[in-house]
């Protein structure tokens, strides 16, 4: 059983002495330009104009030719934010000095503790409960610090250029590869903040603060773990809401998350699905490299979502005309036609050899008159039939082959960078010279400029994704319910009917006689069906298609003589004429809680993995919706003639189980396979519970 | 019906006088340097003393200073090698001259001939059957001209840098865009050639041409359609056989390549599943962007092939380690746990903190002595449990935060590239600072470095694949057999039983008489089929499980009564307890030929797509191998403690229908959809044959 089951309340915590704090003090400051300490100590001095800086260090009276003293109480000023950079021995007392000082936040980049072991993590956690009592948010310990670029503290050891995004990060060395990717795109970092242990502050208290931070426009997150999940979700989901993005890099996919996993539904919800559920369900971008991740940040801080999938390319070579044509149906997007108006317009900015419906070639139009670019980008962002533009190409190279085109290849740069701010526009481009001085003009009008077509279509198709998912407002978890003991066939199937989930009607029976009392309430034909076995219907343990009574006295003695089962059960035979099976079940992942899964049922389930996740619990008009973004939903909707299926039953179904599921913190997995979907009912006709082990 | 059923015979043509003229004359050459031809006379001036430039202009007797003369014929000295870049009028007349001048090769730059229309096509047509009279090669027209840095032959108009990859492009931005790349991953060109309209040299010829030159190691091809596909793919398996892999970036992949398809087959294989079909027959890599054509090139001409897919991670960081086994698992490659005996012999190469697993984080190990790299790669490169090594993270930036290391880094780029090459080992490598001195120490030692992890474990992948791919010789188009006339059910049925495809006892009925005497020599249960329409089975036209003469009137009286069809098909039953459905057929394409697809059947196939096709004819062997290459292949081997059913007969069916299509040129697509297959055998129970349009 895990943690989750109640939510905790709702307290954000105030971190402004964290990223703006008034004074800062560099406890274990040092002389040994080989050490953190000394490294923090000449960037707090640097930044003395703007917040005192004090040095502790235990015995020099002097470090870096600046007065030190030997601890924070032997300052007679007050301290903001304390960096403690001593080594893990004397941590315990530098933070009962901080306390003692009245510090108002401190970052610990001493490393040893937690990380190091069960004497560490007793100490950590012992000295984690004093800051709480002290109300002192303290990041670390074992990071690598701080930095606010809207308020010019440097309390770590990297430089990152200035700009929109807020880094929350697991890794330095992730954080530093992110940040060279910013650069070469013409993005830069509002925060940074090293995660380390997250003894105290975890990545859920990050980006709240990031969320109610004005210089922050997106944040990109690299975590390789979550201890309390449904917090990170409640953050995320309420970055999402607020506009500044929340880019998640996680690692982990390739491991065996799904070992012990004894049911269908839980080998099929690995950790990767887990996290793509939470990320569906938080408005949360979900990337698998830094690469990716300031490939999407770009375009997020940069482009306006398209309000469809329909994109115009403005190329200036047939082959990135067909390139970026490709790559955007790559991505799921579409290059249709223009209407022949549409085409004139464009044919009326360019010379005879254009090709001017889409994607549109200027051919030799930009040697000619580097200004067509503007104008024909103008008459595709009046176009109400594009959603949106990608221009490729050449641009950004004329000036090179003639020298004369270079000043006006800039502005038209700027321009086009002012047409698209001016409109309503989503707007993206790619250039073989993504480093020119056109290309920059671009970026600093506010375009996302690529190198590659493929990642400016990939991200356009993010954010066309974006702008289209349905908002659903986060799944809260209820109250536990009395948790289940007994798991088997019938408990399951007795307490999932309890909860409102229609089986075939059915009979537990173990003697013949109970066989025969049974038979009187139900209908043939019947299915008889020897328990005690995960693989019934694989070694002949169900019997199927029982016509009488005959028939039904026979296959129970088949049954008894070759499996000599504990106990059988006698069912309706459900008419599948017309019928979809699906599987639908719940795991509850450790971290995150439920995870709800629908899929098509049969053999086919596990070979071809046609099925669906998402954060659990969920509503009928989710499940729906899961079940309608499977690949083969054309079978539930009426497929080659066949009858449309009863998916709103099948909807409320998946809805009650993972109701059910919510309340019992106590079932690891949980599901019903296969499901009958007829044109007017869905009914169960097996159940499986796993309780946590 | 296509032009393709008989294969050319194999001439290669003797293209010395098109990269490595003796000497070379600009017709065309010009003053104004807004002009092609005046770009060229630099270029080849600059080169005079290689080789002699010649220089052509109608009106003027010097140009750039140097003298002209106004024709080819007015030269009193022998011309190898003439770039024509007149207007199109005087285009004619050039080629003429060069024929009069006895050249030995033309590269045409001249524009508006076979684009222009058909004019301008019958006057190209009408050129080169006058040049393949004089055996004289013309690359275009309507090109940007040829390069080889290996002979210093420059006639073109940029700069590519000097390198093993020879590029045949139909596009010159794309070439440029390619080049730049190359340039940023330490890549350059042998051979440019500017396919142009490709009226006289193809890509193939090109091809070959490359094949045979020694300063070629790989060939990037851009192209953006196939005149005769079968020659390029003559051309490029033969360059695979001569270990200088071709890389294909095509591009159509969005477009609406199967409209007009009638059956399953036709609308499952789209175009860019033929290309696919046509690279893995020839061993061609196929990419779908410059950017993934130079990281493939990188590995294809730096890191041997891996014997297999576990890949040893050495990582300088927890987050890369980390990022760098997700890549690799994406990528399809393994990253497996060490032995206790290798991870204990690359802890004695490390600080204790440091991670010896897989994958192996050095954890400040590099910090402490930049040396650790080469000592570590040694040891995976010695230990037979990696197939390949992948080195990751933050090296290349050790330098820049402790000066006094920088040339020990660099050393150590050199001794890594040094191991490698003294042994067997496949290694590739990421680094974050991929500019830097140490990582180009890399390359220059032979080593492919990416700036991004997630490329270089793509890369690895692929020539993981290729390694594994299994060698099969190129297909070949047997003789046409005499046409097929007559398609409909029965004729197809008659024709493919007349071919070996078992079907189930059948027969063609029109009246109840033909009816009564046919289902004497039948056994029931029958299947009553109404013939005359495509979905059949979605209205009612076919009549399953007929058990007695009774039910057979009743079936016959309804489908009479319902749809009134002109012909009937009645037929046994198949058994298909046990059985796995199959889609097996054959399209045509028009430019590569046959294309094979096998699928697993029922709505499936169209709802989940999992087919697989190959160019055809395919061998029994190729067939099986398709077949097992499902997704859905476990229920042909034995899924859930079901038999296994007879692959081998479903091949043989597979491969007999391949051999029938390749026959018949004029069938535009053929299926028999579905074939059941048991466990002993393997029947047809429905045909399809649509001639080509």
């Amino acid at each position: 059983m895990t943690s989750l089951a109640l939510a905790p309340p709702l307290t954000r915590r105030d971190l402004t002495a964290l990223f703006d704090p008034s004074s800062i003090a560099i406890v274990g400051a040092s002389n040994d330009p080989a050490k953190y300490g000394n490294w923090l100590a000449v960037r707090a001095l640097r930044d003395q104009i703007r917040r005192p800086a004090y040095l502790i260090n235990k015995t020099r009276p002097t470090i870096l030719d600046h007065p030190a003293v030997p601890s924070l109480t032997a300052l007679d000023a007050p301290v903001d934010l304390a960096v403690i950079a001593v080594p893990a021995a004397g941590f315990d007392e530098a933070v009962d000095d901080a306390i003692a000082a009245n510090v108002r936040a401190i970052v610990a980049i001493t490393a040893g503790l937690g990380e190091s072991g069960a004497d560490g993590l007793a100490r950590q956690n012992a000295l984690v409960a004093r800051l709480r009592d002290a109300e002192i948010p303290m990041l670390g310990p074992n990071c690598l610090g701080v930095l606010d670029n809207t308020t010019g503290l440097d309390a770590t050891v990297n430089e990152f250029r200035p700009g929109s995004v807020s880094i929350i990060s697991q890794s330095g060395n992730v954080a530093i590869d992110l940040a060279e990717h910013f650069t070469e795109q013409g993005l830069g970092v509002a925060r940074f903040a090293s995660l380390g242990n997250c003894a105290d502050l975890d990545v859920a208290d990050l980006i709240d603060s990031c969320v109610d931070h004005e210089g922050t426009a997106a944040i990109a997150v690299y975590c390789e773990g979550f201890k309390d999940g449904r917090k990170f979700a409640r953050a995320a989901a309420r970055a999402a809401d607020a506009g500044k993005p929340v880019v998640l890099l996680s690692v982990g996919r390739g491991a065996a998350s799904t070992r012990g996993a004894a049911s269908h539904t839980g080998s099929l919800v690995t950790s990767s699905v887990v996290l793509e559920a939470v990320c569906e369900a938080t408005g949360t971008e979900l990337v698998s490299s830094p690469f990716e991740m300031a490939n999407l940040l770009q375009a997020l801080v940069r482009t306006r979502p398209p309000a469809g999938s329909r994109v115009a390319v403005l190329a200036d070579g047939g082959g990135h005309a067909s390139l970026a044509s490709d790559s955007l149906e790559d991505a799921g997007l579409h290059v249709e036609e223009f209407s022949a108006e549409l085409s004139a317009r464009v044919a009326g900015e360019l010379p005879p050899t254009a090709a001017t419906s889409n994607p549109i070639d200027l051919a030799g139009g930009g040697e000619q008159d580097i200004t067509c670019f503007a104008r024909v980008a103008q008459r595709l962002i009046d176009a109400p039939e594009a959603d949106a533009v990608l221009m490729t190409g050449f641009f950004g190279g004329y000036g090179d082959y003639d020298p004369a085109v270079a000043p006006g290849e800039i502005q038209a740069g700027h321009d086009i960078g002012a047409l698209v701010a001016e409109s309503e526009a989503s707007f993206i481009a790619q250039t073989m010279f993504a480093d020119s001085k056109p290309a920059q003009a671009m970026r600093e009008s506010g375009i996302a400029v690529y190198r590659n077509v493929e990642h400016a279509a990939w991200a356009l198709s993010r954010l066309s994704r974006r702008a289209q998912a349905g908002a659903h407002p986060l799944p809260v978890l209820p109250e536990p319910a009395a948790p289940l003991t007994e798991t088997g066939y019938w408990p399951a199937r007795r307490a999932l009917t309890a909860a409102g989930i229609p089986f075939v009607p059915a009979a537990e029976v173990s003697t013949i006689a109970e066989l025969e009392a049974a038979v009187a309430g139900l209908q043939f034909p019947l299915v008889l069906k020897a328990l005690g076995d995960e693989h019934k219907s694989d070694n002949g343990g169900v019997i199927l298609n029982i016509a009488d009574h005959t028939a039904l006295v026979e296959a129970w003695d088949d049954v008894q003589a070759r499996l000599a089962p504990p106990v059988c059960s006698i069912e309706e035979m459900a008419d599948l004429s017309g019928a979809v099976e699906l599987i639908i079940g719940v795991r509850r992942d450790p971290t995150f809680g439920p995870i709800v899964l629908v899929g098509i049922g049969g053999v086919y389930t596990e070979l071809l993995e046609d099925t669906r996740c998402a954060l659990g619990p969920v509503t009928a008009v989710q499940a729906r919706e899961l079940l309608l973004s499977l690949r083969g939903s054309a079978l539930l909707t009426g497929f080659r003639r066949k009858p449309a299926v009863d998916v709103d039953a099948a909807a409320n179904l998946v809805a009650t189980l993972s109701a059910y599921a919510a309340e019992h913190p106590e079932i690891g997995e949980i599901e019903c396979n296969p499901i009958a979907v007829t044109p007017t009912a869905a009914v169960a006709l097996d159940a499986r519970i796993i309780l946590d082990h």
